[in-house]
């Protein structure tokens, strides 16, 4: 082929390194350095290269030369959720026979910038990824053909991201139906940060519910705050303390929610008989505290199950009909929840 | 070097791979294989260049080929605990710039005899286990020359197993001391399986601590169950409805703890009014609970560190001045203990 062939045919023909290498004006041996995550090359020059294999749709074509490992990756392991995780990407591991790098890139994400040399070296099958990858990174592990699959997004995605989350509108909306159907009218909910879609979606599944019950929609009782025990501790108290304080409070988690058993026992208040609370997430200590708590059960386990086998496909070549998917929350019902007094 | 010479200087001596292959009656590459965990080597010849690689302590000599791989293998990853442990090795993997291959075996266990010849293949600087290596196992990586050490072993170990454990004896002393201290006199233990290690240190640093007290070692006193919510919850229902109930219960572990919160709501009795409790682990759970409680913190965390950081060391051939230690655990004051009523 021709230069002008090259040119012609552009993204859409099948684009070679030596073609990449002529574009950008460098070495064919350069461009493999940028591709195998290999030093030894100036920082312009591997951005010039990452941008022209990322515009060409440069697809490395030797899946078979991938190692047996795939990689896991979290920004932060702190979450008390993150075994679940890791279960369910060993299992599949396991039945693969597939070895499992884990990643935290920790609360100074400052390991995140070898992380992507380091993947690319290790040539993984795929990556299952916890941890909010920037589109920039996204478009780096793309050039080097590395499928990836996002478990749980927190943010809003482009498309043509494959992830595994759940369904949190459809969580929210059922914990609030729980206790409506309970007897309760007056049901306060605290929110997690607005940034945060999955609390964005429960937010919005509980207003749902109260309208379909024909409930008003009395926006100051809904307090907004961080997605753990102190913040739901400072939003119990506030709305405990109204004069008209709700008969039930459902929270975006299970830690906001041990920040209302706090507040509950602060105030004299006995769960369930003087207030029941509703969480979400289902962590083990849900099942652990006293009185145990109703929560909305994710399936983070199966998640992760089904994000690990989503990113072998795609690691292995295949077409998968969908490339994201939401698994169904469903509400388990402990001691927390009861009829409001009469 | 003649066959003589190699008999006489046996495993003392620089024994290498074809001295090996000779005594084994096989070739170098078969020999080779096994090294490498590659297949093709039929069971019997593969047992019987073991144990001549194990007898001679064959090392192989080239550290400088391992990647830059480590692994962290658990037998079954429900504890809550798996997560502080995995943030210790994450923490160290990333000042060395290393990737930390994670194995859960499964409650099966059927995946470890595929690990060890995938993880020889992956030639790891090292390993930090969890899990407990049967002693085949062990020589298996010796005979590898992939060094390993163990965290929170739960069983003895022969003296050249390097580990990493916390110290349970004084743990256990120091809950049964501080709770003599607040004036309790009947003091109940929850004891672990016998057959784990540290539940045995924690009883005995128990029983220590009422002996130095001067206290009766009233052996109906302590209840021996499994280390779970429910084994506490069993074996406090049943301490409590004795005609003379302890005042304060010592739990081998957090669940433990929880099981005894269970009981005590159960019967009516209030913690820490009418009884003290004391769990032992500090899982995030501890101070989550209603009330905090008290116990033992056991430094996971840490104790991961430095076995990490001791595994990296034995990696690079490094002698290190101890192979075992302990790390102390310190009591953490929440609010499930008080004095006993007057």
């Amino acid at each position: 082929m021709t230069d002008t062939e090259h040119a012609t045919n552009g993204p859409a023909g099948a684009v070679t390194i030596s073609y990449i290498a002529e574009s950008a004006g460098v070495s064919i041996p350069t461009v493999s350095k940028v591709l195998n995550g290999r030093s030894g090359v100036a920082a312009d020059t591997r951005a010039r290269v990452e941008a022209l294999v990322h515009q060409y749709g440069y697809r490395r074509p030797t899946p078979a030369t991938r190692s047996n490992l795939m990689e896991l990756v979290f920004d932060d392991l702190q979450h008390m959720w993150g075994v679940e995780i890791i279960r369910g990407v060993e299992r599949v591991a396991r039945d693969h026979r597939m070895g499992v790098v884990l990643t935290e890139f920790g609360p100074q994400r400052s390991s995140i910038r070898y992380w992507i040399d380091d993947t690319v070296a290790r040539r993984p099958a795929c990556i299952v990824t916890v941890a909010q990858l920037s589109e920039d990174q996204r478009n780096q592990l793309r050039a080097r053909g590395i499928p990836f699959v996002v478990v749980d997004p927190t943010t809003e995605l482009p498309d043509d991201v494959p992830f595994v989350g759940a369904t949190n509108w459809a969580g929210g909306r059922s914990a609030a139906r729980h206790l409506i159907e309970l007897g309760h009218r007056r049901i306060a909910m605290i929110a997690g940060p607005d940034q945060v879609l999955c609390c964005q979606a429960r937010v919005d599944g509980y207003r749902s519910a109260m309208t379909a019950a024909g409930l008003p929609a009395d926006a100051s009782l809904v307090a907004r705050t961080d997605l753990d025990q102190k913040g739901g501790h400072t939003a119990a108290m506030t709305l405990l303390s109204r004069p008209d304080p709700p008969t039930a409070i459902f929270a975006s988690n299970d830690l906001q929610a041990l920040g209302v058993y706090q507040a509950a026992r602060q105030l004299g208040l006995r769960i369930p008989a003087d207030l029941s609370v509703v969480g979400f997430d289902d962590l083990p200590v849900a099942a652990l505290v006293d009185p145990p708590l109703t929560t909305v059960h994710q399936p983070l386990t199966e998640m992760a199950v089904a994000a690990t086998e989503l990113a072998l496909a795609l690691g292995r070549g295949e077409r998968t009909p969908q490339v994201g998917l939401e698994l169904a929350t469903t509400l388990t019902v402990r001691g927390s929840t009861a009829p409001p007094r009469p």
